[in-house]
């Protein structure tokens, strides 16, 4: 499938609250809801969307299944698919969307997660404009860091919500537990949004700063579990010496896990990994302990 | 009212999962319940309990109300408080109780906050036994905090879990977000409860260790809320100058509060105070954004 080509981005949404229990895209959307002047360009148009108020209502990431797991171009055009977080997917498409022939060109979702990770940038999808944004958040932003998850996976194969606008972004930014706003965490995930809004003004009005050539980011491989029992137990945990060391490399044969009975447990695989989202709290309904990356660079001058 | 005199103590009770998704008391007692050897010591029997188990299948803090604010005497015999975390708190009077002439010695009941507060012993009565046990801890987990929770309370009118038994303490670890599981937190957890339960031996045999005379300690004053505008709503955060710094004084003064707007509020107090439990998760439900506490000294020695 080709790349989308879409110039200029023409109109922007930030979208808040995709998970209830994620308070810095709920305030921060919030906030953006009440002073538009803040998120307003001069080239493109913004608007914002709290994607799922029942679930925040309710203080929990979602109430009948993951919103942003919604958004497969079939999904969304199945009728059968008809619970609280599929039936906002589906409205949530009709205001954003529709996916593959938007109205929105640049789609912004905000997201917190329990990891280490800091202020991370999450690309969905290949292509010379996100390539252009990984260098220009790098210019702005050196300690961010830039992921590329499944990003060769198809557009419409893709469950993200951020792939229902022509283009896509995650802003992620931890460490915040679970229903708590800290300070630190939403001015992080505010100086960033703000640096992708003056990206998408600076890249209409072709007047992007010089870049660096290629910026270091992480790709996803796949996620590895906790362990379990047969009986489906949880009987350990991540290792103290992994905990919060989001982005730092995993040699083969480094405990990752202790037991409760406290043996440890040693990364089986064959190379060096580089982990993230370690320990997340919305992930343990999967026993998923952490996602595990390869160091890639993007070169940001070409497609 | 006089405090109880029970000598020796002859039953402890470990309590995990008075809150269903405070993980680190879940899985301890999961773990002490599979090798009791671990917390069986000579002079006394113990048992573990797990409060909560429905709460915590259902992942959440409680199902219709906070078990560990249902142990007044007077509620604990009042027939038409009968929800689940009602009824659960009567069984436990039955099981470990009766409050007032408990068949419990000794409960410890463990506990995890959000906010970084290390691993922290909280007494909510006054007594010999309890200056006893601050400076035995302070001797053995010297980084540990003691913390008096509104110790000047009759008994009768404590709502909490660990007033259940002739004696009660609560063990609180931090930070760690709900429903993660840290091993870091888990095995300072762990440490501070088998100190309890050697300290319990060691006071039973009178074969206690030369402790310190005085031992620091906070005790709880009162606690304030978050920004809320007359609509309800939350305005404002917690200063990120106060995020993760429980214990460090407060200066009259001091801005405390961040508006989403970006204004600053300052601390109205008129005297310095220290806090505790800053930006608990927890507690956001009724929108309080620490505990404020006095400074005080335990003599060790005296009653």
């Amino acid at each position: 499938m080709s790349e989308p080509v879409q110039f200029p981005i023409k109109t922007v949404a930030i979208v808040g609250g995709t998970h209830g229990n994620e308070f810095s895209g709920i305030y921060l959307e919030k906030r953006y809801r009440a002073a538009p002047e803040l998120i307003q360009r001069s080239s493109f148009s913004c608007r914002t969307l709290f994607a799922n108020p029942m679930a925040h209502q309710a203080n929990k990431r979602y109430l009948d299944s993951d919103l942003n797991r919604q958004f497969k171009t079939a999904d969304l055009a199945n009728p059968a698919l008809r619970n609280y977080e599929q039936s906002r997917a589906k409205v949530i498409n009709a205001e954003l969307g529709p996916k593959g022939a938007a109205k929105t060109d640049f789609v912004i979702d905000l997201h917190n997660t329990t990891s280490n990770m800091g202020p991370c940038l999450i690309l969905t999808q290949p292509g010379a404009i996100y390539n252009l944004l990984a260098g220009y958040i790098r210019l702005k932003m050196p300690t961010a860091v830039i992921s590329r998850d499944e990003d060769h996976v198809a557009v419409a194969d893709h469950a993200l919500l951020c792939t229902v606008g022509t283009y896509g972004v995650i802003v992620e930014v931890g460490p915040q537990p679970q229903s708590v706003i800290r300070q630190d965490v939403l001015e992080q995930m505010d100086e960033m949004t703000r640096h992708i809004l003056d990206f998408i003004e600076l890249y209409n009005t072709q007047s992007l700063p010089q870049l660096p050539d290629r910026v270091e980011a992480f790709r996803y491989l796949y996620s590895i579990k906790l362990p379990v029992a047969a009986t489906g137990e949880r009987v350990g945990m991540v290792h103290k010496a992994v905990q919060d060391r989001d982005y730092q490399p995993i040699q083969p044969g480094q405990p990752i896990f202790t037991l409760f009975t406290g043996e440890e447990l040693a990364f089986a695989g064959p190379d060096v990994v580089y982990p993230t989202f370690i320990n997340e709290a919305a992930y343990y309904d999967n026993n998923l302990a952490m996602s595990l990356n390869e160091k890639v660079w993007i070169d940001v001058y070409t497609g």
